[in-house]
């Protein structure tokens, strides 16, 4: 077969704290070497109990002052600024923020949709890299196959309309794909042409999962990629960054 | 069949000035009603006679200022600020440019791998949403197939690394997913979450085109969408643009 397949997980349970991710999965899908699981953030954090309970947040005076711009929850921010290292842009209440992993984005990860519970939040990984390579070990011990992890989440980007999933965790598939050097059918050679694979099948295996139908994971089946990588390798070194 | 099939055209030809597109992908390809047919800009380009030749250009004293921050070609620099309605930023040559449609990218869409010729540049199609409606029509004519149309191209990111394909042009297929108001499992209403779903289309189809392989243009099959757009819509208006 020439050509991918993207085939969403169904049947997988509501996830939470403690769950063996890896065995929901085996037990929902049978999966082949190459293949790449994709999982939604919000299954990995809820597994690993990255979860807060507003009732549980003390607001502090910042927080209190930027909600009040357009009425949020003051806990909410409150809980944006203790995952943020730094603000990067903020409209009103609306906070762009730069993760302790250096992802830049709206409110630092930090959501109340899909949370276990109403009054809930839902944080992003602490070191998603790591969560995504022990899932990838996992499954190779129940299922005995060589299966690349991708962890992803649904990212604005600067100057256009929409979320796009973008990976934030790897583990045994290239997140970078690296044409320099090589040439094109006329034989130009390519410069600085380097392709980021992870997050393109971040945003393929999004079209079938759905945040509104209950689908976290997804697995691509037929990708040509040799190579490992972390998604720590997408962040944009602070010295080459046009925008931060 | 749950889930996408992504495949590859290939055997296309190289692409020339005023060569029926859709001729060719029909006779390269089966399509179905419901796919969606990804094009590279390039094809586009060079199919419409977007394409200079650096003899021709005559650069300009800016042109020639930016370009000699790095030894860059004054007369590329030149087709940039011809095609770039304003130049976002800019280190040393490297130009990010908004172009005349209104996307942040670099060079403002120019560039020299996969020319027809060495020596030549493409340049963005003048209305790529208007060239995917007639590449959609006359697929429809030719094939008798409800066809939808994405034409896409390699833009980099802010804070992230690497580039994705985007959409540029689109024709019978949504751009973006409005599930405002709708409500996840636990039924916590979805706020202000729009996704850019032909930006992930065009993303999970250059998995299989490649800029080495002369393959420039996939069918993506099995997508579960209504409705129609513009690729313009995925611009983010200026007034809510937080980093134009």
């Amino acid at each position: 077969m020439t050509g991918l397949r993207i085939v969403p997980v169904e049947g997988l349970p509501e996830i939470a704290e403690g769950d063996d991710l890896a065995a929901l999965v085996t037990a929902a899908i049978e999966l082949a070497d190459g293949d790449v699981l994709v999982v939604a953030q919000k299954a990995v954090s809820k597994a690993e109990g990255r979860v807060v309970a507003l009732d549980e947040i003390d607001p502090s005076a910042t927080a209190q002052e930027i909600a009040g711009a357009d009425g949020r929850d003051p806990r909410q921010v409150e809980a944006i600024l203790g995952e943020a290292r730094r603000i990067v842009r903020r409209r009103g209440g609306l906070v762009i923020a730069e993760t302790r992993h250096g992802f830049v984005c709206a409110s630092a990860g930090v959501d109340a949709s899909n949370a276990p519970a109403p009054g809930q939040l839902v944080l992003l990984p602490l070191d998603p890299d790591t969560s995504a390579r022990r899932l990838r070990e996992r499954l190779r011990e129940l299922a005995g196959r060589d299966v690349g992890v991708l962890i992803t989440d649904s990212f604005g980007r600067a100057w256009r309309q929409g979320t796009t999933d973008v990976a934030i965790g790897a583990a045994g598939v290239p997140v970078l794909l690296d044409l320099t050097g090589e040439r094109d059918p006329v034989g130009y050679e390519l410069h600085a042409t380097v392709i980021a694979v992870a997050d393109e099948i971040a945003g393929a295996a999004e079209l079938v999962m759905g945040k509104t139908r209950g689908i976290p994971a997804a697995v691509v089946r037929g990708l040509d990629l040799q190579g490992d990588g972390a998604a720590n390798d997408l962040v944009m070194p602070r010295e080459r960054d046009l925008f931060r």
